[in-house]
């Protein structure tokens, strides 16, 4: 038998798993079917099979076949490589074009400057530089500003949380959240469910981490609960993150009802719940917002994440974690990544929530996000193909947007791309792809007639796919 | 047989496994051994093996005896419990303190503000909030502003390094970029060498990513690298984690010849090397330092982590990672645990590099230091019992005491307080604790009768504790 063939195929299984195209615990290909998929006779993918099996990758299991046991390392052993390498690509694509500077940008979920409120931010940052210098660039708070955490408390109060300031901690953003309570609750293998289509810091997340990741679907009423529900009976899923308000992309909010099914399901079948509330006060339909997970919650399980992000500065990275009872194990990790997160930006954010601009800034903004939905609604519905859907957001300032079946959302990406339009194919929203004929556009851009003929234009592209 | 009873002890055995009495591969006491040490039958403790055994947490060695087979999780599988319970407490206790205003502040390891460029970075990021507020709140810079890492290049020169801008990620200070690069380079329960007494960051990371940990004693010539190599030889290390410049908290300088032999072994014996050079460019007894570890590193194997945050803000948290041929995978994670650091903060920096005046005022910093050290070391001589012994630094801010045996440092530390002056008991600086009767002393605090009358305090301190 030729040794360096079945050693070539064993690797070739091995480097398929590592990259995440069979699961721990799934089946891989019967002896018979790789043999006439990889065109080898039968012994050599037996003894191929035999080597991963030594490498403990797989394992026999009597009359049902071979399972991967372990993920295998890479060759470096870089816990990363669950991620397709075209997909890998095609982030860091969309990471460059996302930095040039003439585009129209519509891929990206953080709102133009022209919303954020720079002029205060830029009288604050040099008062507080006047005032407090020692303090912005001295002093560390490995846990966050008190003040900081005081002001959150205070506007926690929107969400039905009633918390002292030390139940919260300051991170660098949501995403450093998110990824801190995520690899507080988890141990690598894990499962853990995540909305479809969702922001894809979360399933990044969840590989960097070795995370099995399972997709529930997500409804315009949020996660598909009773599909969560069937999930959780078949495996244990240690932790499921999910956004019950205004959901990036779909805009979904969950109902006070689902919120309870759904906290009922994560305490029957011991799952932790990470909530994502970023878009949670940019809410412009109704008066009040339904409270969050958080405060339904009577037994600090739910792990709160959120930042400043959205509403005030997105490159001043402040956001913020309430981890309930996993306080002291958030607190560790928190400061084993971080030390301590810049106090200049925590202050700059102070100054701005304590002068009371805070309140009138939300109000503006809601009202501008409000009118630029109608507006890109409309130019979608007079510029795009007469099937084309759009999402009804309620909050936040994202669209998801269902095109007629025939146009790729990659490939319309990348022409509009080269008509200086940057925006989000549905494929970057969930872990394994999908999403195909779907995109994102984010209207917290400034309306212009420059902008209403990128849609005209991006609408042109598509009628030019559909031929 | 009591059924409760095997139970309770195989959770006790199990706890005592969590908590890093028994490390993954070593031995548990035997059947014999643990019934005489619990006081039961030799019948009980076969079954409470039996549990620990179906829980796959030990595994019988037939002939050999019981070893550790898995790290079992904690109640809540929190990942963390390696630190015991103490430590955490008096880390707190510490943490505290650290905070108090009316202190002297000794036991930190940042300089006080005194001796950093406030005045200059008040201006600067003045200037900046007025030229460039959109950059500084709004645009996000995943892998840095590509001016810093420009800057970095141009002074990693310096320490022997040849890199393109591209090479280098921005971090969260040098903690962040040390936990980075253990989290990319390890998986749970490997093994991972570090210097002892080291900067605790260091072993609470290993601890927060479930490592295990190796410590090497340092010596003024830097790492043991005898006692390294013979563990070496014993099981596979994964990882070091080294600073051969000014370490923390010994000031021990690693000579050239010892950073080629440390880099040899790692080669030979597979293991990455992790530096940390965040003193690098505090020497002041020579005219140029050795070159860095990576520097002398021609595959790329050497991960390396600096910041600005000894130099010129610590609490700007502005530091970066230089990752060698680990860069995708450390790239990635760094993505997915902070998205990106603060644009402020990293401008901020950037123009005092590019201002010119980071040179100057390292020079006048340096000479600061040099003072200083021999300021504290005359008073340890003139007020501590006659054979206290400090180090001597030719670099950093840091002085470390060997003190008397009969003086245990963290009794010391505790009166200390009470006299209002704050200083860092050895056990600290240690994963094992140890290093009862030494202390770190932060030299960088302005000299004055104050500051005198603090250490004449602790000297009269310890003389009553010889008593």
């Amino acid at each position: 038998m030729d040794r360096t063939l079945y050693h070539k195929i064993a690797d070739q299984v091995e480097s398929q798993i590592r990259e995440g195209l069979f699961k721990v615990g799934s089946k891989i290909p019967s002896i018979r079917k790789a043999s006439i998929m990889l065109d080898v006779s039968m012994a050599t993918v037996l003894q191929a099979y035999r080597v991963l099996e030594d490498r403990g990758v797989i394992k026999a299991q009597p009359q049902k076949g071979y399972f991967v046991q372990t993920l295998p390392m890479a060759l470096d052993r870089a816990p990363m490589p669950t991620v397709h390498h075209n997909r890998q690509s095609l982030l860091n694509e969309l990471s460059a074009a996302a930095q040039m500077p003439d585009l129209i940008q519509l891929a990206s979920s953080h709102p133009h400057s022209q919303f954020l409120p720079i002029r205060q931010l830029q009288r604050s940052v040099g008062r507080m530089m006047r005032l407090e210098p020692d303090l912005c660039s001295a002093q560390m708070a490995p846990s966050g500003l008190p003040a900081l955490r005081r002001q959150i408390a205070i506007r926690m109060l929107d969400t039905g949380c009633q918390l002292t300031p030390e139940e919260i901690l300051i991170t660098l953003g949501c995403q450093n959240a998110l990824t801190l309570a995520l690899q507080a609750l988890t141990q690598p293998g894990d499962y853990i469910a995540i909305e479809s289509p969702t922001y894809d810091g979360v399933y990044q997340a969840a590989f960097a981490l070795q995370l099995q990741v399972i997709e529930i679907p997500c409804t315009p009423q949020g996660m598909d609960l009773t599909q969560l529900e069937r999930h959780c009976q078949e495996r244990a899923i240690r932790a499921c993150i999910v956004t019950p308000e205004h959901q990036n992309p779909t805009s979904a909010c969950m109902p006070l009802a689902q919120r309870q099914t759904l906290l009922a399901l994560a305490k029957q079948h011991d799952m932790m719940l990470i909530e994502d509330d970023v878009y949670g006060e940019l809410g412009y339909k109704s008066a009040r917002r339904e409270p969050s997970l958080k405060a339904l919650d009577q037994e600090g399980d739910v792990v709160y994440c959120s930042s400043f992000s959205k509403t005030i500065a997105p490159a001043f990275r402040v956001g913020w974690i309430v981890p309930g009872r996993h306080f002291a194990a958030i607190e560790h990790l928190s400061y084993v990544h971080n030390l301590a997160v810049p106090s200049l930006t925590q202050q700059a954010i102070v100054n701005f929530l304590e002068s009371g601009s805070y309140d009138r800034h939300l109000r503006k903004t809601r009202t501008f996000y409000a009118e630029n939905a109608v507006l890109f609604q409309t130019a979608i519905a007079r510029y795009f193909p007469p099937t084309t859907q759009t999402s009804k957001p309620q909050g936040g300032f994202l669209l998801w947007v269902t095109l007629p079946n025939k146009i790729n959302s990659l490939a319309l990406h990348k022409q509009a791309l080269k008509a200086k339009v940057n925006l989000l194919p549905g494929a970057v929203l969930s872990a394994s792809g999908g999403h195909t004929y779907h995109l994102r556009l984010n209207y917290a851009y400034p309306w212009s007639n420059e902008t209403d003929a990128a849609l005209r234009k991006i609408g042109e592209l598509c009628f030019a796919m559909l031929d």
